[in-house]
């Protein structure tokens, strides 16, 4: 059920299985699959999953290529609470590690927040990240495109800016060496430093082969209208035409919650087996948070791997359940 | 496009990147990330998926839980032919690696087929299996429940069969130990041999500790109506009231095509790395076939990692597009 501040007492004492943090495609999947195991579950969402800013799903094989993300998202939550799974809106600040159960810290409600502490024997770090976009005076300015034309994942959007003049917004030299791959898709790039940072000379070299322009100028503005961006005003007032954009700028992880446990990592994404078991037996990571692609298929996939992994342990540790107390010997014997 | 025995043979002479062998979920979900990365792609599929058996796709999320299995084939072939991808119906007898290219040898058509052989640089094996059942004079009979209340598959079904009266029907002793598991679910399980093969004392005991029943005569025909099997009939008119089934009688594997190809196997599962490439550089192998879980939503995610590979794989070796040929130095120091 959905766990509001009115009827949340009811869980408080209870110790779940499993408690999934984040509410996105991946923690929705195996929030499915653990109620379909019989498992107890709880999903903690903060919202605002990624796939929420996806105006169009477009490689997730049985939905329509023009599916916006949010939903899959309100399907998918509409099913984990038809098949008895709670549903918590709150912000996880924090889990402790009790040994056989987890103590988890939730923040519940922006103003007058309440805090409460749920229990579970195993968990399921769902939480995701976000992109870094370009920071400018105005924030709104740059919320109007992306998520349009202003794309953060060339895996999935590189298709949607084939043969178009593209600007690649980057916060490092490094961020920046995306272009190059984008440069199967479309030769009309340009560069833009945002004037955070300077380049190498061999950079330059390599842009310059390329024939693929830098701008480092600070950005005053995106120009366009009904969410399609149609270019890049500067500081100084010089405008760059564009068709679309990608924003390379890395990612803000969601997983402050488990600084305390030690678990291994690899950059910022934790490492995992192949049923998404990190380095602690009973803290999985599935989705965007874990090594490997970025992509909303792999985040479900990765949720059936978690819960059904699980669902082995426990079942493991229980045993079958069993029927007749005396069953005839002749039953047996065929 | 759809190829046809009237259009094809534009495509005979067409190197494709990559031929993918297999149109369920896992080949649908590669064939729509492949013509998003700009390749060329074949999918070829002797249709009967397994996935088209499935009444309700209880546990693919975004898609409501009583999704046929075929809407999402359906919903994904459409996507990727309107992606540009060719699909054709047909049976891929044999594959031959030429070195820099494979030649895949095709039936096309039951009836008055035609052989045909088309090329390509990469192959997905995405074939699948395809569950046995038990072997009745009147199959029809079996082919009545299977996908109903007839399941073959623990993992996405056991759900539905919790606290239900649940016949197992195995081909080996070994088979026959899914009980166990099924055990966490219902109490109320029956195991039948069929007369195939004689159990072990050992097994005998462990069932008498767990009161299942075992039936060791050969089954006459299932019971029921409107695709609910109610029971089993035995040879000799005994009858096992029953409200759901599940078989274990193993799978076959769709990829006698890959025979001539040595590559690394565990069982009757092709062996893959994290991208799903297998031993051989330029074959992949996804969903069902590979070592691994058997669902649609894990077969899915496959087909993007496959796909994904197999695209920087080329897209590395071709190098990134050109723009301007002499682009002013200026332009590039900011």
């Amino acid at each position: 059920m959905k766990l509001t501040k009115e009827n949340l007492s009811q869980r408080l004492d209870h110790i779940y299985d499993v408690i999934v943090v984040g509410g996105g495609a991946g923690g929705l999947s195996a929030g499915i699959y653990l109620q379909r195991y019989l498992l107890s579950s709880l999903i903690i969402d903060k919202g605002k999953a990624r796939s929420l800013w996806m105006q169009e799903l477009h490689n997730y094989v049985g939905l329509p290529t023009d599916t916006p993300g949010r939903n899959l998202l309100k399907q998918g939550k509409e099913d984990y609470l038809s098949l008895g799974g709670d549903f918590l809106n709150g912000y996880v600040e924090e889990i402790i590690d009790e040994g056989e159960t987890f103590a988890i810290h939730v923040k519940i409600g922006r103003q007058n927040s309440t805090y409460q502490v749920f229990r579970a024997k195993y968990i399921i770090a769902a939480s995701g990240i976000i992109d870094y976009l370009p920071a400018l005076e105005n924030m709104q300015n740059v919320f109007d495109y992306a998520g349009y034309n202003m794309h953060v994942c060339l895996i999935c959007d590189g298709y949607e800016m084939a043969d178009k003049k593209v600007g690649v917004f980057g916060n490092s030299e490094g961020s920046l060496q995306v272009a190059f791959s984008l440069g199967w898709f479309t030769p009309y790039i340009t560069l833009f430093t945002q004037g955070l940072f300077d380049v190498s000379p061999e950079f330059r070299q390599k842009l310059q082969e390329h024939g693929y322009p830098l701008v480092e100028k600070p950005i005053k503005q995106f120009l366009g209208e009904n969410h399609q961006m149609t270019g890049v005003e500067l500081v100084d007032g010089e405008i760059v035409e564009l068709e679309a954009g990608l924003v390379s700028m890395g990612s803000k992880y969601h997983a402050d919650y488990l600084e305390g446990i030690n678990l291994e990592r690899q950059g910022g994404n934790l490492i995992t087996d192949k049923m998404a078991r990190t380095s602690h037996p009973r803290i999985f990571a599935i989705g965007d948070l874990k090594v490997g692609l970025n992509q909303v298929v792999i985040a479900a996939a990765d949720g059936a791997l978690a819960a059904t992994q699980i669902w082995r342990d426990i079942r493991r540790a229980t045993g079958a359940k069993r029927w007749q107390e005396n069953i005839p010997a002749s039953v047996t014997k065929g």
